[in-house]
Order: structure tokens, then sequence, then C-alpha cells
């Protein structure tokens, strides 16, 4: 498609100095994801990767949980005045007998009836809906030092970033380290939704075998998205906040953040992590 | 209300040293935004200056442009099993005659029925929805020594972020540098929306004399939302998408990305700022 970038004129001032040149910006378009042919969803997103993108917000959602789940993902044309295809508007078709549990509002928040709206409610849904609790048997096991060097290996892979700096990325890789797959967007969900979906279309979910590295904060969503995944580690680049800390400890989800250098703080499931014991203070 | 933050447990290691201690996260909670009675949209929000982020959500959506259009915003109360008001769930009603546009599938995305969905027909509704078009006259003028000593104050002011490293801030200033407000939340959109949302409640709208700055990078929503308040100039402390340049260019927003030190990139609009021809080159 050749859309993840795009070029514009900028005025750069350095030091009281002007000077003009084109620049590279991260490409920004609006995606409507529709479930069986009814519109669901807008999100902004970077262009490319859009079937695995939506097919990674409907895992997130609990609509999709099997490759076998999916039947079809198209673009739908000629929705423009002269008939052309944006490649905005993707239509994904279910299998017959798959069942379409209820979506609210808005992405990824969920709510119950029996509760006013609130965090616990929020966790609640998450638990429930998940078709892939985490329950690792044999159980991941992370060295700290290994969650150490995947930032690194996570900016060299960072094609788009480097030209842009406008960029989010989502990094899935083994326990044992190796990158499996990385995807840029210009929102963070999108990243790790193109992530998912991709290993939804392979076969490959739960991805209980893997650790998944965001560049930057990991919010509720970020955590509800590894958990709907089943992917037992999520490491963030920068802080989590407190629902998704709370998400994690509901759901067995290991939630690593401030991920720099050989430090790092482990909000919940620890026992993923091999610590020496003896090293324990306070 | 007391929840800005929250209070967890967490396991630090540094440099293979493991510690335990309580750290202090920024607190996050889904906040439903109903108008007139009716749902409209979920959000997951830092608590917090709930009514302003609801108002700002709604100039950005085209609902509200003056103070004199908002009757009445509540907490609805009773939604848990016991009774209790959570404060997540907040009802806006406007004032009888405040004409309601159509609302689209998710926050802050428009689309038009004689287009396909693409980023023309985004730029198109801002464009025609705002009840505040920039045409400031007198110019508001910017220096970029000026503009350049923003993010310090930025950083000087964010509270919260000192102490969870979680949040994105967004800071209004007068076109002379003062800091007018400054919001933090754990969305970049509802920290401009409670900016935004407050300057309506005070009867500022349009803020035709003001900057707008903003911590992280500058997507096509946050362009958007300054454009609907009447904000001539954003700034952000990281890049820009193409979208929302091209919505500044559209509008005539100036916009402003990668301030930095006394370095910035000028997107658009950069009639407001005083360049001196002299050192213009290339």
């Amino acid at each position: 498609m050749g859309r993840v970038t795009a070029r514009r004129k900028v005025i750069r001032i350095r030091d009281g100095v002007v000077s003009s040149r084109p620049d590279t910006l991260v490409a920004e378009e609006p995606l409507e994801i529709s479930l069986n042919g009814k519109p669901l969803a807008i999100t902004m997103r970077t262009p490319g990767d859009d079937f695995p993108l939506a097919a990674g917000f409907l895992v997130s959602e609990g609509v999709l949980a099997h490759a076998s789940d999916l039947q079809s993902i198209v673009y739908c044309a000629g929705a423009t005045a002269d008939g052309s295809n944006t490649y905005n508007v993707v239509d994904v078709h279910t299998t017959p007998g798959v069942v379409i549990p209820d979506i609210t509002l808005e992405r990824n928040v969920y709510t119950t009836s029996s509760c006013g709206l609130c965090g616990k409610a929020s966790l609640d849904a998450v638990r429930t809906t998940t078709r892939w609790p985490i329950s690792d048997a044999p159980p991941v096991r992370v060295e700290p030092d290994l969650l150490a060097r995947l930032p690194d290996r996570l900016r060299a892979a960072q094609r788009v970033f480097d030209r842009t700096g406008g960029l989010h990325a989502a990094a899935l890789f083994a326990e044992e380290g190796d990158l499996l797959d990385i995807r840029e967007d210009v929102g963070r969900h999108n990243a790790v939704d193109k992530l998912v979906g991709r290993a939804l279309q392979n076969g490959d979910l739960p991805l209980s075998r893997t650790i998944l590295l965001v560049s930057g904060r990991a919010s509720f969503e970020l955590a509800q998205k590894a958990v709907m995944a089943g992917i037992p580690v999520l490491a963030a680049v920068s802080a989590p906040s407190s629902l998704a800390v709370d998400l994690a400890a509901e759901t067995g989800l290991t939630l690593i953040g401030f991920l720099r250098g050989t430090s790092m703080n482990v909000y919940a499931g620890e026992h993923r992590l091999t610590l020496r014991a003896a090293a324990t203070q306070g």
C-alpha cells in the first residue's frame, strides 16, 4: 500500500536558524471495522496490516479466538463519490455458528448490568470473557536479564520510527527472547491488535509462550489485549496504570513496567521471573 | 475525590538487586458520558475534573460551543448493586434548543455520506463543524523563543507525573507565554478535553489568544480538539501525524512538533511565528 509514511513540507528552526525541507511523517488514516456487514468501530491508524488489525481488534473484543472463527476479511469497495476504494473500510465475516458477544459503545470497555460502571466491572468482564485464561503449564519462566535486552531489540527492529519519530511499537518475543513479530502504528492499541490479529490468522492463539513488549505505557486496554490473546507476560518501557496492575493481578498476567537498562518494576505475576531470593530486600 | 493516584505493591529490580515496596501509580477508571440521558461514549480516564472532561469531549464532538449550551452535568447515582455512586457515569444535559449533531460510532471521527471514509472526509467534517473557525484578528504572533520556554513550564507544573511517570499533560498558555491551565490524564485526549471543558464552563471559548502544548505526539484527534475550541497554535513535544498536519493546513491551525530546547519543526500556519527572514535558508 505504501502509505505507512507521508511527505510534507516542514520549516525547521534550530537555534534561531530557519530552513525549509520535506519531512517524513507517520501516516494516519481512519479505518472503519465492520462485523458481518454492520459498522462496529472506527480507529485512527497507520495504513498497512489492516486485516490483522481488524482481526486482532476482534480478539480483544471477544469475538474471535481461533483462526477458524474467521471466515473472511475484505476491503469494502466503491464508497467514494467516484466509486474508488479508499482502503479504509474492512468488513470481517465470522464463520457461521460463532457467537457474537454484546459489544458496548466504545472499544475495549465492558460493563455489566449488575454493577455500576467501575474498574472492578471492567476487570471481571475481561476475566470472564477471555477464551484463553493465562494458566501456563509448564510455567513460562523469564530471566530479568533477558527482559532487559528486549527494549534494544525492539528499537533495532523499528523501521518507521527512525524516519518519523511518530510511532508506537509492539513486539512479540518467544520466552527465550527471540523476536517473533513487531508492528508499528500511530495508535498504541493498533500495534498490539496487528500482532494479535496476525497470530490469530496463523493459528497461533493462545500466545501462551510469549512476551509482549510495548514502547510506551501499560494501560488497562493494553493489559486487556494481552489477556484476551493468552499472553502471560506484558512488559512496558514506561509506567502502568492502576487498572492495568489490577487486571494483571486478577488474571495472572505478569506485568513489568519501566523496563530500562537493567532496571524494571514488577507489578504482578512475579512468579514467572527467576528472582534470586538471596538478593531480596525490604 | 482523591483518586488521581493509587498505591500498589511493586517489586523493583535494579542491577539484579530485588526489593519490594509500595509504589504510586496513576489511577485509571472508566467514565461513561451520557448526553441528555443517553449513553454516548466510554473513556478510560484518570478520575478528577470529570465534568470538564465531559464538557470538553462534547466541544470536540460539536455538541457544545458556549457556556450557555450547557444546562447541567451530574454524576448518575445508584448504579451499583449496593446503590452507591461509583462517580464513573456523568450525564450532560444541553439547554433546550441546542441542536445535537449526528455523532458516529466512535469519538472524534466523522464520516460524510457523500464520500467513503478517508482522511479528507475527516478534515472536511472538522472544518465545517467547528463553531470557532480560526481567523484571528488581530493575528496571534508568537516568538519561537517563547515557544521554546513552554515545555519546561509544562514539566514544572506537572504534579502527578513526578510521582507516577504515567501521565500525559496538556497545558494552555496565553500568547504572551503565561500558563493559564494544565491538566494531566492517563489518556492524552482526556487531558485536552479537561482543559477545553473548563474553558467552556468559564465562558472562555473560543480560546483564540492561546497556545495549546501537549506532552506527546500530535495526532489528528488532538489537532481536531484544538480546532473545535478555536485554539490557533498547537505545539507538541513529539511528532505529528500526516493527518494532523493536513488538518492544520486546512483550518489555519499553527502546528509545531518536536519542540525541544531551542529546536522545533513548524508544519503549518507559520505566519503566526515571527521568523527572521534573513535567517531563512533552503
